[in-house]
């Protein structure tokens, strides 16, 4: 079966974008990609389209969209699957041509989070854990993700320091990242100072809301050579699931699906964790990369805060992490974010990157995270 | 590539049903689709969730199904297209399947939609029109199809009479189906006398919101043959849109992407209209199976009225549809929808629908409308 490239890519900035609808920022990632890839429109065979749709006061999203991109009568559909939504685009569009159904297929990601309110937004993430028996006891995302944390010090001696360096990396190559939310460095001082959201994370310590869309133009191998000079190869995809409620969880140190799913993604592409370049992981919180180091196996269990402690994952450590300033400081549109970490990915393999870029990148690894790891999705990038 | 085939369906009864989460719904299907292909859990390797979210109280849907029918760590994802969620299902899982990425995997279509009140399905199902130029102006789904049915009237001369036989045909099935909301028939009459929703339409025109959910369980033909001992093949599978605005269509007597769906699928299947031993059409109005009979080639452009008053699409017809009650007289919970229409073309092509059976039916098509027609998915299934 067909090798898929990725051909076109394309990325709004992230942040509250009162000037766009949701549409409206799709159209922009979608112009955009076209043209990075000198794609004619009239090669694209459909779209997948990634969003979580109680968020827009426009239903049937995926509809609106395949009209705005002017892609009627063309195949569409969306997929959800909370944050982790786009990345469910972008493997539904992979199998749509690797089962030799579509040659070339635009993945849009996309969320426009500031048409609610903040309390309208957290009335629906809490909704996201499991209602019938955490939600209703008050658990929100950063208390989910604070339990993790707590947990992760008590067994491991991770550190509050050891959170806060992950937000100052972040933060550091975010204000390098000309499509990024928060464009301005941080310090572990600043981290600590910030106000406390849910012991012992600290507003640093998480990621924020936005606005934002991003487009990737996938192809059938022959297709992809012929619309590119430098395609990207997706090669590598998993996808693996854990209980909504943590209390039946194993225990809360980790994401059992990110482990699970990275290995699939290593055995479809014949890789290890060692020779992942560059990855872009899903730090919704600090403790989330944390956490993600050791269940992709870029460290072992338990080795995550010393990890970032060494700059393990900076540009030059072992496995270069969120050099794009990640969900903390690019912002989380939550449909968006799993195709926006393909798209530096992309960039990287290509050699873009600037004063961003990770020497000789080759390949490059995606960890996108839906709610609180009820969902991951890993995907593996490899160039020529 | 393998061929994709049908080994376990089940299906719960549709209507008001008070007494189950959307979860148990969804269980509720998927016990007896693993129980009539005589599937072990342990076979599935994924689920894809077919549902409109914003229906339901809970968030992340397809993680709470995944963790409720103890399917984790497996893979799942959610798709989301209107009312034609749960035809877009199956093809995401058709893709996993031809793509060599899944052997064995669960589809659910199901929606809850007695969680909300029906002022609150109102007010979200007008918003699945186009919101900036059409729902602006108070247009609905009945209003909507009242202007086709309109328009179908003023250009082809289609009674009042043959709308409501429509109506009267689905009743008289329906009333035959235990898996059915109205299981009672109907006549003109009474049909005629019912009150007025939008001209032409009245309250028996329409197509009555419900609970359900449906399950198929689908298989690569090595694996199918296997797990069953009469799989029915998903043979061709055809997606397409058209303007969300119906003011940019070029005429509004039938649906375009209706007819380049069924085209695409005819295509990929290498049959033609006329191979159609049994179809299940997307009957949310009386009108939109009339134009389903013309937009599928049943019978020629502004004929439909005729076709239904000739009983050409009752049993003994030349393409009898629906007649399981379509969704008029089994109820229409909307995710679940497009993967009922698959759980009785099943049922068909296997010999088992008793008093409702079409004669030696080969070849079965389903026809999934999402919102007004800004999606169709159509369907093919044929039997050894």
């Amino acid at each position: 079966m067909t090798r898929v490239g990725v051909v076109g890519i394309g990325h709004t900035v992230f942040g509250r974008r009162s000037d766009a609808t949701v549409q409206e920022l799709a159209f922009e990632a979608y112009r955009e990609a076209l043209a990075d890839g000198d794609v004619d429109p009239s090669v694209i065979d459909a779209s997948v389209i990634g969003s979580v749709p109680e968020y827009h006061k426009q239903r049937s999203l995926a509809g609106v969209i395949q009209e705005y991109l002017d892609l009627n009568p063309r195949p569409t559909w969306l997929t959800e699957v909370a944050c982790a939504s786009g990345s469910a685009a972008i493997r539904t569009a992979w199998l749509s041509i690797r089962a030799g159904v579509h040659d070339v297929v635009a993945v849009i990601g996309c969320q426009k989070m500031t048409e609610l309110t903040t309390a309208e937004i957290l009335a629906l993430m809490g909704r996201v854990g499991d209602v019938q028996w955490e939600s209703v006891f008050g658990t929100t995302f950063p208390g989910y993700y604070a339990m993790f944390a707590q947990r992760h010090k008590h067994e491991f001696g991770t550190t509050n320091d050891q959170l806060s360096l992950v937000a100052v990396k972040n933060h550091y190559y975010g204000a390098r990242n000309d499509k990024a939310l928060f464009r301005k460095e941080i310090t572990v001082e600043k981290a600590q100072a910030s106000d406390p959201v849910a012991s012992p994370l600290n507003v640093y310590d998480c990621c924020a809301n936005a606005d934002g869309a991003v487009c990737l133009i996938l192809a059938a191998e022959d297709r992809a050579r012929d619309l590119s000079d430098r395609p990207v190869w997706l090669d590598g995809l998993g996808c693996a699931t854990a209980s909504m409620s943590v209390l039946r969880r194993p225990d809360l140190t980790g994401l059992p699906s990110a482990a699970d799913a990275a290995q699939q993604a290593y055995d479809m592409a014949g890789v290890a964790a060692a020779d992942i370049d560059v990855a872009g992981v899903h730090d919704c919180f600090t403790i989330a990369e944390i956490m993600a180091y050791e269940d992709l196996g870029f460290c072992a269990k338990g080795e995550g805060g010393a990890f970032i402690q060494d700059k393990a994952s900076y540009i030059g450590g072992s496995s270069p992490v969120n050099v794009d300033g990640g969900l903390k400081a690019k912002g989380h549109p939550i449909g968006a974010t799993g195709v926006s970490q393909a798209y530096e990915i992309v960039r990287q393999l290509r050699g873009d990157c600037g004063e961003r870029q990770v020497p000789d990148a080759d390949v490059g690894l995606t960890h996108n995270v839906g709610g609180i790891g009820q969902y991951c999705f890993v995907n593996l990038f490899r160039r020529d």
